[in-house]
């Protein structure tokens, strides 16, 4: 699980690569190539195999897209990639485009009429691609599905085999609710949207409904594969048999077949005749294409596991609270080295980040990072999604700031923390923006909320004491987290980005509002936390929603300016860091312990 | 303009005018009849002559629906007017239905099988009338256009007239820019959505375009007429030639030539061949017909003059700040004569109407009310859309509370403004939750928001003090305000419900949170606002908008509990009693410039 700090690919990719692939392309008539970043299984990470965009331009970024034409070629990132999208692809070789304004669709718009472009229906969602095709429309342009894709077809060899990381059960203890039980819940949701079956392609769906996991990919214990659940909860299960672990057969029980990826065309084409649901936003157009041409009734409508999964039963709720402790034990030793030796020290961001890891790996509880640590030293801070490579690393700098952002995966729960540190003195700018991103962070700690509410209406609540002082921070405040499973889980968010979806009782959210002085360093102050079920207010009318905290570990309460804070907002900080101490504390050796008090004694 | 107490319908009406209906329809062969509440012209308010819902039901809501089947009917009313339907239509004739849970659509679903339910083109747009076709497909029914209205044929000599109010100048100094710099802006807009020509069936779009004002429907200045705009500035206006004031053809121009509404359908037919913007949410289904069958191309967009139209100009904004200081002078003699007299004499809610009416009246500006004043007292102030009538009047009561909500029409602006009073000694539980309403109103009012950011966003800093308190007000925060024209007015809205348009630069709009203690009192307090251009904030970064308050009249001290203000709270609203005093006061008398003096002392 050791994070690497290597760059992963080379600036020199894409002339290497892309005459190669427009060699296959030609051999199958087309004249451009659509390279997105996502893979046959649609999620966040992807397994080497599949990191196409990465193998033909260089870039890296966990989203975004590529587009090879045949005397041209594109990659498009957005913001948060600016900066890296610039140092990993050969300007020579690609355009280099925001993915966000225009994006791939106003490039199709501009393409070249009767241009014949390529696009591998595994790798699009019929969602993503409905949009491509009006695109291409207008160019009178024309978008043709391939059977085999050139730019596997030129990978060959080279490309890295598919991983077969066993798959093993997931324990009820942690899982709160059986595989049989859950089968029995989606299956009268298949039902209850007018199908007969349901094909189901997310990993994470996958996995939360056969109580499974596997490791697939990094920092995300994903088996990847594929199911069909009939609503009678029945259902068959696809992977790769290299990956079935002895325990496993027994542990899917009768009602569940296990069959090898290769069986799943074929299954797809029994459902003749039936009414299948599945994704549009999820599961990859060839499925669609399959289904319907074997017959069945494609009935679109959203993963029926994608809000119980979001939902945590009260055995995940409690396992994500341990695990948040023992992971606050970890974070609190390592903030201690950071004060005692770091500081001195100076150590750089991969020596951070790889003292991190050993605390969290002294627990003897992790079974991987959630995601790669973001340790962030002064100019390197401001930059909200930089991961240290090679290239990049700084040291710690006296007068500056250290952000550091990771988590850890444990059987219980999955975590999500950042911390901001000053290194030395912090300077009085340092403490009112600190203390301004912690008034809102505050306030969304202690929201109380209507049933119905989505996060995008609590979303401005932690920008307030911001954008009151002339300032912003351009990322969303809190993201889904799952149990065990991806660190960034929808289908809740609290963002400005329009989302409708409610918060419902047992949703784990982060709270992360930031600030970031570009070229100085950053300040992000992160918890997750756990929405709770409508609970009455003495003196109120309606029983409001709230969050529990999980994520426990002490602010820096240097820069903290206590006289920037109301009284109950004193008293939060106050009331954390006592809860913090009784809930880390037990957990440390003496000289922590002690430090841990000076840290959470009263402001 | 005065405001009738009276009661416009009666239960019996069902009774009385259902069998006329049925038998008409039973002449076109139909099973059922859908009557919406909207007319051709789609505003808010219609005229008597279209009122068809009131006419056949007896409800008066300002939205609902009405279906009309051979062996029974059914009233659609939303959360609002729950006891006014009940209390207006005879539950023998009409099952009364929610229109918002279910609604009209799941009504169709339930349709008998080959229904054939007959619906008027000129009254549904064509957004509207798509969810009503997929509803009624799924019974296996089916909506049929029908060329003449049964119930129009039914209403005959009992309906009243058209209106046929004179449409006059509506002077620049006013409007602040010529209709002719409108058109030549509006023609760009036309011209940019790829059309030739848009048509405009609005009528505020009507008013607005042409900076012309009516008198077609009670308390909105609204010329009823339609408009087809070429994408050079030039336009042809459709008005019935009754309505034509003499100085009308010259102040329109040349490139605007002034027609009868007949000639209306031979002009679309004349767009054959053209490109022709047309809103589909606004416009209704026959437009759409109609311009297909002439073989023109119809580009759906929203109303060309939408955004223009809400983005007030510096001499609307100002026309805005002296009609509000103007009303707000007339809202303190009021409010000075609620505490002098009536606090004593407790007149009943028709009586403090028409004390409000006189003193608007009496600055001798006022064209008409810009909606039927709400007086509530005890009670019916706990009806957030209650309107007194003769049925439920009740006079002012000794420990209860006393909510009016008025506004005015002037030339040089519309308000709209509630103010709540305490009748004998406020209680600490009136005290308690005004203060929470008032928190939440405060929050609006100093918010500070980056561009984009909607008030679909913002809308729960208004209830954030209520929510933390276990409460919350069933109805928006905010609506968008015209000048001199609609007092709701779109895109901008402040609310719960999702709405994409971002608050602008000179979008006025109000900020007007709530209590509603049911069966006991209401609370609320409301003033305009006007978004401010994006300005820096000293030590701040980004430029952020803000509110520039329009209405000025104080507020109740008696139910402000000090103490539960913070001190950025008190101060801001002793800052704003101090404006008002310094805006209001030198147009007053001495005596209520005295309380007035009194009134707005800091707390």
């Amino acid at each position: 699980m050791r994070q690497s700090f290597d760059e992963t690919t080379d600036p020199s990719f894409g002339a290497r690569h892309l005459p190669r692939v427009r060699a296959k392309m030609a051999e199958q008539g087309l004249d451009g190539l659509l390279v997105p970043h996502e893979d046959e299984h649609q999620n966040e990470y992807l397994p080497a195999a599949n990191d196409r965009l990465a193998w033909i331009s260089g870039f890296t970024g966990s989203a975004g897209a590529g587009v090879v034409m045949k005397d041209s070629a594109a990659v498009f990132a957005d913001g948060r990639y600016t900066v890296q999208v610039r140092a990993q692809v050969d300007p020579d070789q690609f355009e280099i485009l925001d993915l966000v304004e225009g994006g791939l669709p106003a490039y199709l718009e501009r393409a070249p009429k009767g241009a014949v472009i390529g696009y591998d229906p595994r790798l699009h969602s019929p969602d993503a691609l409905a949009t491509l095709k009006r695109a291409a429309a207008i160019a009178g342009a024309e978008l043709k599905p391939v059977d085999a894709n050139p730019l596997d077809l030129a990978w060959a060899d080279e490309r890295p085999a598919q991983p077969t990381a066993p798959v093993v059960p997931h324990d009820d203890r942690y899982a709160g609710e059986s595989s049989a039980s859950k089968r029995v819940r989606i299956g009268k949701a298949i039902a209850m949207a007018g199908a007969d079956a349901a094909v189901l392609t997310a990993p994470s769906s996958i996995a939360w409904l056969f109580n499974i996991r596997g490791g697939d990919v990094i920092r995300t214990p994903l088996p990847l594969g594929q199911a069909v659940v009939s609503a009678d909860g029945s259902a068959r299960l696809f992977l790769d048999p290299r990956k079935v672990t002895d325990a496993l057969p027994k542990w899917l029980g009768d009602a569940v077949s296990l069959e090898a990826g290769e069986a799943l065309p074929g299954a797809l084409d029994g459902l003749s005749g039936r009414r299948v649901l599945i994704d549009p936003g999820q599961s990859s157009s060839w499925y669609f294409d399959r289904l319907e041409s074997a017959g069945a009734t494609v009935v679109r409508g959203i993963d029926p596991c994608a809000l119980p999964r979001a939902c945590k039963n009260p055995v995940e709720i409690e396992g994500s609270r341990q695990a948040h402790i023992r992971d606050g034990a970890a974070l609190t030793r390592f903030l201690h080295w950071v004060d005692t030796v770091a500081q001195h020290s100076l150590p750089d961001e991969r020596e951070v980040a790889e003292a991190l890891e050993g605390f969290r790996e002294a627990t003897g509880a992790l079974k991987d990072l959630s995601f790669d640590t973001i340790a962030g030293s002064g100019p390197n801070g401001a930059l909200p999604h930089y991961k240290p490579v090679a290239s990049t690393i700084r040291r710690m700098e006296t007068g500056s700031l250290l952000l550091v952002d990771g988590g850890g995966q444990y059987l219980d729960g999955t975590t999500d923390v950042t911390r901001t540190v000053a290194v030395g003195e912090a300077t009085a700018d340092q403490r009112r923006m600190f203390t301004l991103v912690l008034k809102g962070h505050i306030a969304m700690a202690t929201v109380r909320f209507p049933a119905g509410t989505t996060g995008h209406q609590l979303d401005a609540l932690a920008r307030l004491p911001m954008w009151m002082a002339g300032l912003d921070y351009d990322h969303g405040t809190g993201h889904g987290v799952g149990s065990y499973l991806g660190v960034h889980e929808g289908p809740q968010r609290i963002a400005k980005a329009v989302n409708s979806q409610p918060l419902l009782t047992g949703m784990i959210l982060s709270n992360e509002p930031g600030y970031y002085r570009e070229g100085n360093w950053g300040i992000r102050i992160e918890t997750l936390q756990v929405v709770t079920p409508p609970q009455a207010i003495p003196g109120g009318e309606r029983p409001m929603h709230g969050f529990e905290q999980l994520t426990f570990a002490p602010l820096d309460r240097r820069l903290i300016d206590s006289d920037v804070l109301t009284p109950d907002e004193r008293a939060y900080v106050d009331a954390y860091h006592a809860e913090t101490l009784a809930k880390v504390g037990p957990l440390l050796e003496a000289e922590v312990l002690d430090w841990l008090k000076a840290q959470t004694a009263p402001l």
